[in-house]
């Protein structure tokens, strides 16, 4: 299957051709509108002519051959259109029609996997079904069935949307500008992940754009995400599902499985693609990647406005979204108490006072200090422009901008509105053309610098990008190991586990004991109990023979009591550990993406306040430094209080060697939790832990 | 001082009156725009006419009396002509010169300080300086300094902004109408107090829209803001100052102190004051009161919209911003099933699919059902209005809604875009007089209606709201007392402390320790000591005579070695109070509102976590249940991992208890700890406690 037939081709066919409101119809307006007819072929067995182009009755009819078929007409023609398509040499074909597995029902679903089957037996590339086409700017190709406002909308961005009307919004914003446009459906012949691997290869697309509601093909996904991530081009994701209704809704749309969010956000972190809230998001932050020259070298914002309440303002919303404004340094300062008003406090965020507003020159020569301060990465201009200009003040701050680009150090600039409006054609051409977007109002302006700022400081070389995927999707129940089991496995990973030993009689356990020394600690060894403690078969700070002696009698008879049918292996005799600060850290595989490492801090802090963090294996001994790091509770161990520094390189070191097992075992393991892990001045240990496989 | 002579003049007098570019200039542009020139008098002394208006040369010459007075001219001539327009009847006046308070330098604050006095003889209501003056949109006053395009802007929105250039950034606004818009600079001869006390008994404003940098008093907002709360009028508020740079940048704007802005949050809070994030949002959301014909009976969401993809995107962004989409009832789910496609899963938020985007009469029937569900307040259409119709989906929209709200069970509705544009000018005022807002894109419109569902569960009989402001502005030094003396203060509000009694031999410490019974413990009883535990000072669970003779030398010992010179007063002899869950309770005073109430659980959860509420005393009692069900760690409070529920009762009883103590003492109370109090599943124990006075 080759993506370029379908996204690339030269002639192309519409089947059902029509003038009628719909799908057939408003493609072919598009076609007519925007196409060079000569690429295009009509059919219709009713009509002779379609908008005057004239039609053939059957595809046997069409003179040559094509590379695309449109497939306007209902689910049950569609095979064997395909067919006939295919034998006038089409290798690709776009299906409007609905009905397949969004309905949900398992006839419907059952005539998509038989869709699929055809598609790969013929070796179509094929967008849908229940998809809205697509649009190929670079070429003029319309394979679209939606109308929007004509506009030039030739540019780089490479958007792919499982809905149409996401699709539909986006062509609908006034400056956005594409590559491609493809609103791709249900997406089950030709996946999300394959439009994604193309935009990424595509090199008239400077960034991708995805509404994404599910993935079908994690080992595809993964390698264009990496291949992105190596290759510095922006991924902007709109993924459904942060919510369960949202995950539903996604799931009765496109028939997509949502899978779990958390883990998406894991991977999108581990790729350093950007992740937005909305539609609105989703375009303008595109956008934005789409036409700043270059991507800022330090991840450091200077805000530079008019007005003091505007400043306030930039600098609360700043302060909000995690956004840095350096101070500036001490040569800036001086040069722009001399640049500005004797009553200017020079500042970051910057109030220049309204006395610049129509004075360019001056304008230019405080832009060209701003961007000469070494602390700043990125210029954000507060200025609102709107569709009629009635205040000339735009007019002073452009040539200031173009002035200061011309003649000083250039940093990537961009500007933030304070009201919603449709802005000034002109100005916004001018703008874009120095490599400038204007981002929506205030409060996205500021989320979306700071998705600039976490792409600026994302760096792939710290991360591990192969992941460890399954070799295939994971289901079933599981099965625990032992305690002592769990640990003899983790301990080959080099995971610090206390000495201890699975002991049958009085004597080996004492023997044991007096080998590891006193004080130790008592369990049961079982593969049928698991709470433990709460059954009275665990006994800690056993200090002399006697003690153990009477524990193990203790720990036996309450788990016979207890649960009389539990297989029980002996007592597990182990070195008491001295208390440290407790971590929990563990493992959890997601069905497509396989492991996953999460670490917290014990007991409240992962349960009450949800403070973990996650990463998809594998984990780099820095990814897992920046998960310790990214818990609020992360200064109970960098030295809380006057208490000593906790040995968070080893603790990190723990989280990847859990990680390597966790990739070794990817396609058996289902659960992992080593519970607590013990952190010290110097060292951890791994005081409990159980491993959860899947059942053969 | 009336207001009223200000802002609702008759007649009124423009100094300085020009042609130019520039205050003066603009100022009789607006004039002669929008004015009936016969309320009008222009004083020049060199022009005879501006815009074909004759001019007098000075005041003196002015025929008429007037009401008010607009100085266009510079700070040196404004007492003059503020005497001179006194003698003519001027009870107001707009003074747009700069150069005071906002300078930041010794000189000019006194400036302002001699202006003050002056306003206050001459008993003139005067706006300014350092601001853009006002427009009386109801009469077409208009004492306004800037320009913006010609537009109907008469409404019920009430404006007064710290900001010139926020109050003309809403008025750039398409379609924000207005009763007053105010830009009132330094506000300190008129207030920006008593602007909203003005525009809350406005009975022309529905709501009162604040750009607000610091307050010059106090009494008279939280007179303001009770007047508003029990009204229902709406006040919606930027407050700069969210961050540190924010509130530097509002102090050398406008001369403002911005106080603490926890403070400010917590009095918003209890007032039922809308504090929104930016202007975006600070214009939407007064717009929204302003149209809305009435507030939602439920705080609950259904949303509506056409398309999978976009339904997704509601789902998350409600999830996000806490908004709640209930589930339809039966009725509603039987009948929806029966109104929209197979296809369709009826479902709130509503994916109605794109089959009714050109059916009025359908999407009236599904929108009647919709209304007609108990569980919901509000109906959020999901619609990208654009400014020019390509698309006829909102003629058949606008029939259906118009057609749904005539017939069926009416409620509140707001339309939410999910692109940035200029909004079609037909069909925003059509909708508007349906009562239908349009807020900005998605993110911004769920955040907004997350205001609305605040506003809606506010109820003013909950709260406390005559706040215990100081008589004059605290500040200084503070002072501690002793713990004994500390708790003795509290137990007269009913705080439960621990028995105890400071003991100067052993003898009286034995004799306490068997009246009140063993254990217990024995502290340093001294002004001078404040970490005791730290130095040694501190012995607990003492469990006879003999052990608590010898704790009562190594306390004294310790007190002695360590503190050579502390004001010893004796052994603090205590009931040992057994263990519970630590909650801290604590006062801070803030120099402008006084006593506030801080609650959070001990130890990190407070310093790590920074989970702590915060409520302006007086405290109600429901106010503090809900405090501390606000805590993240509440949940450890009410039964975790099946620990039993511990008294929130008892814990909130004592909250109100050293609420009503700080109040009682809101002229010298400079901070209160009690940490940790104990909450046990019956009762509290306040163990430890620390009052900090002003030094006298």
């Amino acid at each position: 299957m080759q993506l370029s037939k379908l996204l690339n081709p030269n002639k192309i066919c519409v089947v059902g051709a029509s003038e009628k409101e719909g799908f057939g119809g408003d493609t072919c307006r598009n076609i007519v509108k925007y196409m060079d007819l000569n690429r295009v072929f009509f059919v219709s067995p009713t009509r002779d002519k379609v908008f005057d182009v004239p039609c053939y009755k059957s595809i046997g009819d069409v003179p040559e051959n094509f590379d695309l078929v449109i497939i306007c007409t209902p689910k049950a023609t569609i095979e064997g259109i395909l067919k006939e398509a295919h034998a006038k040499g089409a290798r690709g074909a776009v299906l409007y029609a609905s009905g397949y597995s969004e309905v949900g029902t398992p006839e419907c679903k059952a005539d998509e996997e038989s869709l699929k089957k055809i598609c790969k037996e013929l070796d179509m590339a094929v967008m849908g079904p229940n998809c809205g086409g697509f649009v190929n700017f670079k070429d003029d190709t319309y394979a679209f069935a939606f109308i929007s406002e004509e506009r030039d909308r030739r540019g780089s961005v490479g958007l792919v949307s499982q809905s149409g009307q996401i699709c539909l919004s986006l062509l609908d914003s006034p400056n956005m500008k594409y590559s491609y446009s493809i609103s791709s459906g249900n997406s089950s012949i030709v996946t999300m992940e394959d439009y994604m691997d193309f935009l990424v290869d595509d090199e008239g697309t400077k960034v991708v754009a995805v509404y994404l509601e599910g993935v079908k093909n994690p080992q595809k996904l993964i390698s264009t995400f990496k291949k992105a991530a190596q290759k510095r081009k922006p991924i902007v994701v709109l993924k459904a599902g942060r919510s369960e209704k949202g995950q539903q809704i996604a799931a009765s749309h496109t028939g997509s499985l949502a899978g779990s969010d958390k883990v998406f956000d894991a991977i999108f972190k581990k790729f350093g693609v950007i992740r937005v809230d909305d539609i609105e998001e989703l375009l303008a932050t595109s956008l934005m990647f789409a036409t700043l020259e270059s991507i800022p070298q330090k991840a450091t914002v200077a805000s530079m406005n008019y007005s003091g309440g505007e400043t306030s303002v930039c600098a609360d919303l700043g302060h909000l979204h995690g956004v840095e404004f350096p101070d500036f340094d001490q040569k800036t300062l001086t040069s722009l108490r001399e640049k500005l008003p004797f009553y200017a406090t020079p500042n970051n965020p910057l109030d220049m006072t309204a006395s610049l507003s129509n004075d360019a020159d001056g304008y230019a020569e405080v832009l060209k200090t701003v961007m000469a301060d070494e602390n700043i990465g990125l210029v954000a201009i507060g200025y609102t422009l709107l569709l009629d200009i009635a205040d000339p003040c735009i007019h002073y701050m452009y040539q200031g901008i173009e002035k200061a680009l011309r003649t000083g150090v250039k940093k990537p600039i961009v500007m933030i509105p304070f009201v919603e409006n449709t802005r000034n054609f002109e100005y916004t051409d001018k703008l874009e053309k120095l490599g400038i977007t204007i981002l929506p109002s205030a409060k996205y302006g500021f989320s979306i610098i700071k998705y600039l700022m976490d792409f600026v400081n994302y760096d792939y070389a710290e991360v591990e990008l192969d992941l460890a995927l399954p070799e295939y999707t994971l289901e079933g129940e599981g099965e625990a190991l032992t305690e002592h089991e769990s640990k003899k496995l983790l301990a080959k990973y080099g995971v610090k586990t206390p000495s201890e030993k699975v002991c049958t009689t009085h004597e080996e356990a004492i023997d044991f004991a007096n080998q590891i020394s006193y004080p130790v600690v008592a369990k049961i060894d079982s593969l049928d109990i698991l709470h433990k403690s709460d059954l009275g078969c665990v006994k800690v700070n056993i200090k002399n023979d006697e003690e153990l002696r009477a524990a193990f009698d203790t720990v036996m008879n309450n788990a016979k009591t207890n649960c009389p049918n539990a297989r029980i292996g002996g007592i597990l005799v182990q070195q008491m550990a001295k208390a440290g600060m407790e971590v929990i850290v563990g493992v959890s595989s997601d069905p497509q993406f396989g492991p996953s490492v999460l670490c917290g801090l014990g007991g409240v802090f992962v349960e009450v306040f949800k403070d973990t963090a996650l990463c998809a294996c594998p984990v780099s001994k820095k990814e897992a430094v920046k998960m310790i790091q990214s818990l609020k509770a992360s200064k109970l161990l960098n030295g809380y209080r006057g208490t000593a520094k906790l040995d968070v390189e080893a603790l990190a070191d723990t989280i990847v060697n859990i990680s390597r097992f966790a990739c070794d075992n990817k396609n058996t393991l289902k659960e992992l939790d080593v519970n607590p892990v013990f952190v010290y001045e110097d060292g951890v240990a791994a005081v409990d832990a159980l491993v959860i496989n899947y059942k053969k």
